[in-house]
């Protein structure tokens, strides 16, 4: 199964593709698209949306995986322009037929290192060590969006590092989306 | 000129279209891109974005006209979602080659009413007196759209309607955007 996770961001979109395959997750790809706040609205949507749509067709994930939205931000304008940015990339997946499931950032964290409170730091060292890279991925948007994509690959499934209270607690997730 | 106003929303995207000729504004086309909340909103967003794409092509305006984010918002949630539906609008202006503006509430009121603090209906009223119709446009995301087009149309310069001092506010914002 092949997964593209997106932290979906107006100033900064993170994604990372990885490979499922038996239990064993493996790094395809990832990457930023990265806009300023000096270019016009629609010239930044436009990009992330062209972006996001080149890496499904160069990847060819089977699966979007997003962050579920907050019930409050802490920077409510900013989290209105994040939705700007999260629907374009919705729409880009959506046009290519692909199916978006999304996880709250806590249960990502719970299936990465079995506590839905670890720190973000913590979440990253893990997504190194399940994807066998030497370092956490850089910048941290990426690794982000890997912790994403990892949480929905589950490699629990396979016995693989997580607790069955966490592969469970994804599993109704999903479950519940459908 | 011809000018498409929006009044975005992702449950309710209203769109007017009107033809602004020598200060005079006639009403082309008016209407409501509806989704339920029980689609997916993948499916939502992909409706309203090929809605408004096929609304643009249909009665070719040379601008898009929004709404400015509001400084607060009394539901958030809802607002990022309503980000989620003004980000695939924008796109989809900006996929044809059109500019997008966008102008505060309160000087949209100033536009049509003179005061800035006018009440929802009292523009409405003054959007069927502008392009003379027999009652305020329905449903209200329409009045509210048709206000935005007739906003950025500004048929105060032909010496109709508007206070030289709103006149004069609306030239202002416009050139702050340039």
């Amino acid at each position: 199964m092949r997964v593209l996770g997106i932290d979906t961001g107006l100033a900064a979109t993170g994604y990372g593709v990885i490979e499922a395959t038996g239990g064993v997750c493996r790094l395809v790809e990832g990457g930023v698209i990265e806009t300023a706040a000096s270019e016009a609205l629609t010239a930044r949507l436009s990009r992330i949306h062209a972006a996001i749509g080149q890496v499904i067709e160069d990847f060819s994930p089977e699966q979007v995986v997003v962050e579920d939205l907050y019930a409050k931000y802490r920077h409510p304008r900013t989290a209105i322009m994040m939705g700007h940015a999260r629907g374009v990339i919705l729409l880009a997946a959506a046009e290519r037929g692909l199916a978006v499931e999304s996880y709250q950032a806590s249960l990502v964290k719970r299936a990465l290192t079995g506590s839905g409170r670890a720190s973000k730091q913590q979440v990253r060292r893990m997504v190194a060590q399940v994807l066998r890279l030497p370092e956490p991925p850089s910048p941290d948007h990426v690794g982000d969006a890997l912790a994403l994509a990892i949480c929905h690959a589950n490699p629990a499934r396979a016995g693989k590092d997580l607790p069955p209270a966490v592969a469970r607690a994804i599993a109704q997730a999903k479950g519940e989306r459908r």
